[in-house]
């Protein structure tokens, strides 16, 4: 076995889940990532844990999907029972066709997913981590052949996170003492907003391997000004390229999109929420140095902002603050690395992909 | 997909487990059964039931038994709890490699089915169903062609069940009368038994598919005579070929085999009851014309009875019975084909293949 689908193994067994003796595990993968699950076996047999494995498969899904009625689609309480009784749930995605539910009608799956909440939220309460496994179908959606993925995947993942979580504090301490951040990036980005009282998370890889970003929510209302999204929005196997929106006391007063304009529209269009930012992000990840089209990377991508049109995380919005609400949270990226700054208060704290607390800065 | 396999799916959601609207069904399969697993996601959305996919792969559990403690294995709680709360349980067996836990000591093997009893109990509690799926592995082991082994499987397991049961019903009805039971093929097999209030168990496919034969209990201290099993006992990845057992007063008192002896003497000292008798069974599958080294398939070929030393199973031991009582449950085939005959109470109701209730026969 190539070594390193052992050492992903063990990340997420010893930093992600901390997986201990006694602890039933929940491993969630598709055949295609096999390997892993082997290793992740063999982990957790080596700390006398118990594993059960709960099988993907995207083609089953999209046969369940088309054939059962939406009105009488249940609680999975089998599901729900096994996951109650569990310590860590381990989720691996690793595609064979990306595109495989793309004929399952988006209100099936809606209907899915509304039915499936009361299983999502007790997994929310346990020892979770969402990770990636190389598969021929994401190189396919990355653009890159199988071997240059893979090796972007364990670069990704087999960080020494010690290292980057230190790194990434510099940046968390700087927005706790912050309270207006500012972004400006070429000619179309300049974008202002408050996050007095919110809290910024460090995202070092326990519930998503790879981690590597810096979040907090905005003062929803606070948000003004426009951006433009340097690299493309993809949903539900369609594209969105050069995004704009213009933000007007919080709400979004304008925007356009250059291809699938109209798959912007619905999401804006979601419910009221749907047009204000939930999400301020700053990718800190700089081994994630290309758009993959998988969030799960690319909102980490080293040099990136993401803004989240949509819903604030519980855990960013501050004790006195009020979070935006909304059924949504669709994250879009902009590119820091040329011609652009994140200002603090007034003072720049990245330009041109340089932070203040690194070599070369030139403030 | 294939036809068969969408019949063999129907056959499985209705006549094997009757899955119904809001029932919660656990699907066991390893990925080399996709197909099935598609066909049965879409039967069960078709009949407003839930799924859940939970995987089996060999190479897993091959790494966690090498790597566990064996003192330290726990019930998989999590595992019961997923059971506790579903109304039916599918199986499907479709080995890559029907040798991958080949490396893996015995005693691992016998903890972990140890630790999972607590599971397994549950699961008999509920509507279960264990089938087989066509492999590459499953031919090789049958030393078939691939597409000559689908053929095989699916002709013995999309029967038409409700001919089936009728017909088997026939040898139900006399051995229910009945109270001693002579085995007699060729010059070297010649056993009696009595089955005095024992019950007869007509097996139409529930439990397993395919389905196709009539078993019951011995009353065990009455078996006396000897056989000869015609087709090889294949345990743990060795084939034990000619093996011959003589039985005085219930007790096996002499026994030899060609090849592989001793693993014929691990089984007989398991355990007292191991050298007794647990199970009189007539395969009546006629489907099942070739023994495939699967006791799925082979206790059932038509024109064999099948003899298991160990333990008998309950629902065959009549209320004022014995039955045997054993950790073992070892299955050994005579071939009935040609010069044999089976006698009820010195009627002899199957001849040369031929049974009683048919045409051709001659008493």
């Amino acid at each position: 076995m190539d070594p390193r689908i052992r050492e992903h193994a063990q990340v997420i067994a010893d930093h992600s889940t901390g997986i201990e003796a006694g602890d039933m595990v929940v491993l969630s993968a598709p055949p295609e990532a096999e390997d892993l699950l082997v290793a992740l076996y063999e982990a957790i047999g080596d700390r006398d844990a118990t594993p059960i494995h709960v099988g993907q498969s995207e083609r089953a899904d999209r046969a369940f999907m088309r054939a059962a009625d939406q009105e009488e689609l249940e609680t999975p309480r089998h599901t729900k029972a096994l996951y109650e009784e569990s310590d860590v749930l381990i989720t691996i995605r690793a595609p064979r066709n990306a595109t495989e539910t793309s004929d399952v009608e988006p209100a099936a799956t809606a209907a899915r997913q509304r039915a499936s909440q009361p299983v999502q939220e007790v997994a929310l309460s346990k020892r979770w981590c969402l990770t990636q496994f190389p598969t021929a179908a994401s190189a396919q959606l990355a653009e890159t052949s199988s071997e240059a993925y893979e090796q972007f995947v364990w670069d990704a993942v087999n960080l020494d996170w010690e290292a980057q979580r230190d790194f990434q504090e510099e940046m968390v301490e700087r927005l706790d003492s912050a309270s207006t951040v500012r972004i400006v990036s070429g000619e179309r980005t300049d974008l202002t907003m408050s996050i007095d009282g919110m809290i910024p998370i460090n995202d070092d890889a326990r519930h998503n391997l790879p981690g590597g970003e810096v979040f907090t929510a905005p003062v929803f209302e606070s948000v003004a000004g426009e951006v433009y999204f340097d690299k493309p929005v993809y949903r539900q196997g369609r594209e969105v390229t050069d995004a704009r929106l213009v933000f007007e006391e919080g709400e979004v007063v304008e925007y356009a999109a250059e291809k699938n304009e109209d798959v912007l529209t619905e999401i804006l269009e979601t419910d009221p929420g749907a047009r204000r930012l939930g999400e301020l992000g700053i990718g800190m990840n700089r081994e994630i140095d290309r758009f993959t089209y998988n969030m799960l990377f690319d909102e980490k991508m080293g040099d990136t902002v993401h803004l989240a049109v949509g819903n604030a995380y519980d855990m960013t919005v501050g004790e006195n603050q009020e979070g935006n609400d909304s059924a949504a949270h669709v994250d879009m990226i902009v590119d820091m690395t040329t011609d652009s700054r994140i200002e603090l208060d007034g003072e720049v704290v990245q330009r041109d992909g340089t932070f203040a607390f690194e070599e070369g800065f030139e403030g």
